[in-house]
């Protein structure tokens, strides 16, 4: 499987991906992924995906890998366009899907504070880009950690790859959308969770040193779930028995 | 031409790219531009690229075209890679060049103060990167017009595809690359023009309200040359005869 050498995802970083795990063939949260491409399009001026050919798109990687546990990736790209920045008046979207093996993660995550921030000031900070180089670069610094990417007001924003969440108090925060931070399906699973349990929950704008404070951290995204934090920049992090509770 | 979908330039907008000037079929300052692909390279920790490679690229590209002016751009990818963001041990590059017809500017640019920042924060933001998506939905926003990006600090930076020069007390001023700022072949080469004939130089950090008090603006890049900016967010700007001493 190719795409053209015109191809405005390839030369500009313009379109959208969505990352969904499968088991035994099917595919987790669709309507909820579907629903946020369908959203970043808006958000990006393309056109309304198909979502029975993206579903079909997703369905057919999963039987030719044949994988019991697999990431799916399904990318949108701007298609093809001609020289410059400017896409042609009636932008022709091209989609793909691939799926991979996922193994579930293997015990809980070291968290790095990195330098590169995550730009509040782009609507591109709330959406799955094809434009994803900051994330490369910060998982990067990170060396075989996860990466804490701040952004650029200094508040706490997210993993390289996952939503950060973390208990203070007998309560669950977050941060706000609006700190420059993707709208994970698993970070909206875990809200709902949390709150059908008592739980309260707090979408926040808070420095780095708010996690000085917390008694547990964890991460989120559609292909880990829930994974603890146990070391953040070289710090040793409990676990909470609220992680499970929202597992 | 085409690229397979496990690019990571496709994927995650991991690589970068040159956008050359070819006139008669010679490319223009070639030297200039392969050194600041390497320099990028290092940067994001890509091999070094192979120059006579690249050149070849360009040259085929222009002969293929058969163009008197032409736009070449030169794409380099962190190649094929597997799931998620982290490289293979070995990154093997992939390079592709195209070449388009590129008339010269008619007339002066109206320059419009877009919402979209630049990041500053990221080393992306120096950078001609796969990951442009920001450039473009500048370019959007600023709808016919060219688009003057501040940096999240609220500081002047560029153009969504061009370097920013003002001219104030017969000095030229423009932001420094730590602001958030492509290191322009052009901007470079009107610098040294400027220098050359006695007029004083500027890099400097300065906000939206610098530029009320310029007597002319101009944009710089390596298609354009120096194209004088004629309205700045609707208030019409004059044109100094400085603008012609560094074209």
């Amino acid at each position: 499987m190719t795409v053209p050498h015109d191809d405005r995802g390839l030369l500009l970083g313009d379109g959208l991906f969505e990352t969904l795990l499968a088991r035994g063939g099917a595919l987790e949260h669709w309507e909820a992924h579907l629903a946020r491409l369908a959203a970043g399009c808006a958000a990006l001026g393309l056109p309304e995906p198909d979502g029975a050919a993206a579903r079909r798109l997703c369905e057919r990687a999963i039987e030719d890998a044949a994988l019991s546990r697999a990431a799916v990736r399904l990318t949108l790209t701007a298609g093809s366009g001609g020289r410059g920045l400017d896409r042609p008046i009636q932008a022709q979207t091209r989609m793909f899907a691939t799926a991979a093996a996922s193994p579930a993660p293997v015990g809980p995550a070291a968290l790095v504070t990195v330098t590169v921030r995550r730009n509040e000031h782009s609507p591109a900070s709330r959406l799955k880009t094809l434009s994803y180089l900051d994330n490369v670069l910060a998982r990067r610094q990170a060396g075989g950690a996860e990466a804490l990417m701040l952004n650029t007001a200094g508040e706490l924003a997210c993993a390289a790859a996952a939503n950060l969440f973390w208990v203070r108090d007998g309560r669950l925060l977050t941060p706000a959308l609006d700190c420059g931070v993707l709208e994970g399906i698993m970070r909206g699973l875990v809200i709902a969770r949390a709150r059908a349990k008592g739980i309260a929950v707090e979408e926040v704008r808070a420095g780095r040193e708010a996690l000085d404070g917390a008694e547990s951290l964890f991460l989120t995204n559609s292909l880990i779930g829930v994974r603890p934090v146990s070391m953040l920049d070289g710090r040793a992090v409990a676990e909470s028995p609220l992680v499970a509770l929202v597992s």
